[in-house]
């Protein structure tokens, strides 16, 4: 289907209430409970028989290993804070806008993930030195655009090797709910949504790179259907506020006592540290206060003081990172609705 | 607004974006995971502590009580397993369509629910002979239609001080989450959702029936917006299906391998158990098998060995509760959108 400016389809409907975003005033915790981080599940949800689950790491590797839970959860273990955006958060503001799952600002989580050095797996397979690519491959099974597969990406043998990669089984000091992945997922800290492949079954090390729908066709920046374009991989920079106030109940629209309001949020980025977040008012921008983040690949706090007169207001934050990327106030479009990390603002009515 | 012919708006998607619906195949569980229960929130989920949360229990008692959560946790506990359901189930399937929070068929969970008895409380509170009704306050709030207001609902004293009405601090063995109530909510078993208010704050006993919004104006079934109509009370049956096969992402279209596949679901009333599951192959209706619920309160698994034949074929099923209400094929259409509960279908491609 061809991008649109038409209204919102049954279709997309349909995957808005499968899907799940976090609600926003959940930004202000600092670690989402795990029933409102948000969720993208391509196909069903499978249902795995721990007992009988096994990962198998193969491929171009000196000795293939088959492990059951147990074995990767006496494996060490880290835990550390992550925020998880969706690649497609920002999709349904676009204009045409593409079809597919129509999030608006709220694709976004972060939890306290524990699990075991992806590196240090590997290295107990021996991937072979010609290894140009890390192939994972999920149980989860379905039809897009045309093509049957199960669900897997790849990552460059250097990206899979970070050590912040982990293979995952704990999700908020619990083992995963099934919808995220439970028993095993890929977490790749910094990268956009689609990296983690979750109900993890298979690794393999593979000596060219892979071309699977997955990879190859999906979460591409591309300006024309025909163009290949660049490949979507870390996450860029957003801030995102905790809308203040009060709402209507079908609008949305939010009601604000005057005087002095602490405006807050979060941002993130998975290309370099958030080093400033900027908050307007009616066009107007200032520096907001910056927390330092939860952890090197999580969000971090800011706030901002506000003395709100009556009347309506727009109120928007947008962040910058270390790396100079800072977020545009116009969507960037793409084919496939990937990245847009243009602002958020928030309107309100002052009394 | 008024119900509409016309396409989803974009402030029913931004309520889609927020609200939570179970991804079908999570039927497959006697017990919903907490991040897979459905949720509909009116206004924000507020931010509670608990360390100087009261509970009151006062208005036309003998002896007003304060409450804090370790003396609520302390009292007498029930732990059971319960449905909860939208009343708006079904809304956006509806021609015209109410222009509210658009439901498909989506809007249920079953978890294990733990609180401690409501009628005991009122018991130690001393509520006067002349009341007439328990009015329970969240600490919720906004404004719906105009109105604004804490979310507020009552019950006829007899209604409330049935044995299954809880005070729930617990879902599936943890404390609520906050989108869940944390750290209380009333739990009337058997009711549509809008009945257990999240994060109560108040209980007062009154002596003449109460008319806020969510309880005079929301919530009724009725054919016309200037008719009183009758009050949404008890959920009505309803039975879903896991959709067999795998799913094409966006149409969520089902393919199917040829063969013995057994179809599954879930069925439930808040009415009177249900005595008989049906489902229909291309319009024929079978007696499916029914498994006795978890509970009282709460679904029962049916399941039905199809024999799939190769080409397209429409399944759905039907519950029929021991009070002789049948699902209807056709949505009983009302002005709000309330108990649409007419068959689930699900169209297959059979390989």
């Amino acid at each position: 289907m061809q991008p649109t400016e038409g209204p919102i389809t049954l279709e997309e409907l349909a995957l808005a209430a499968r899907n799940k975003g976090i609600p926003l005033e959940a930004l202000r915790y600092d670690t989402t409970p795990t029933g409102m981080h948000y969720l993208l599940v391509h196909f069903d949800i499978p249902a795995i028989d721990v007992a009988s689950f096994r990962l198998r790491v193969g491929g171009n590797v000196g000795r293939e290993l088959v492990l059951g839970l147990e074995e990767i959860r006496a494996r060490p273990s880290v835990t550390m804070p992550v925020t998880l955006e969706c690649a497609g958060n920002g999709r349904a503001k676009l204009v045409p806008r593409p079809i597919s799952q129509p999030w608006l600002d709220e694709a976004v989580g972060t939890a306290e993930w524990t699990g075991t050095s992806l590196a240090s797996l590997l290295a107990d397979a021996g991937v072979r030195p010609d290894t140009v690519e890390i192939l994972f491959t999920g149980a989860d099974h379905g039809i897009e655009k045309g093509y049957e597969h199960d669900y897997a990406r790849s990552l460059a043998l250097a990206d899979a090797t970070r050590p912040e990669v982990l293979l995952a089984y704990e999700m908020n000091g619990r083992p995963l709910e099934p919808q995220h992945g439970f028993p095993l997922r890929l977490l790749v800290p910094g990268w956009y949504g689609m990296t983690h492949v979750k109900w993890l079954t298979r690794i393999d090390a593979i000596t060219e790179p892979f071309t699977g729908y997955q990879q190859r066709i999906a979460y591409w920046y591309r300006q024309a259907a025909d163009e290949q374009g660049d490949p979507v991989t870390r996450i860029r920079p957003r801030a995102l506020m905790v809308p203040p106030g009060f709402p209507d109940f079908l609008t949305r629209r939010r009601t604000v006592d005057r005087g002095r309001v602490e405006l807050a949020g979060r941002a993130w980025s998975g290309v370099a540290p958030i080093v400033r977040v900027e908050v307007s008012v009616d066009g107007a921008w200032s520096d907001a206060t910056l927390e330092p983040p939860l952890g090197e690949f999580a969000w971090g706090r800011w706030s901002f003081a506000w003395d709100a007169s009556m009347g309506d207001h727009v109120l928007a934050c947008r962040a910058t990172d270390a790396a100079g990327n800072r977020q545009p106030t116009d969507s960037p479009w793409n084919v496939q609705g990937m990245g847009n990390n243009s602002v958020h603002s928030v309107a309100v009515h002052v009394r």
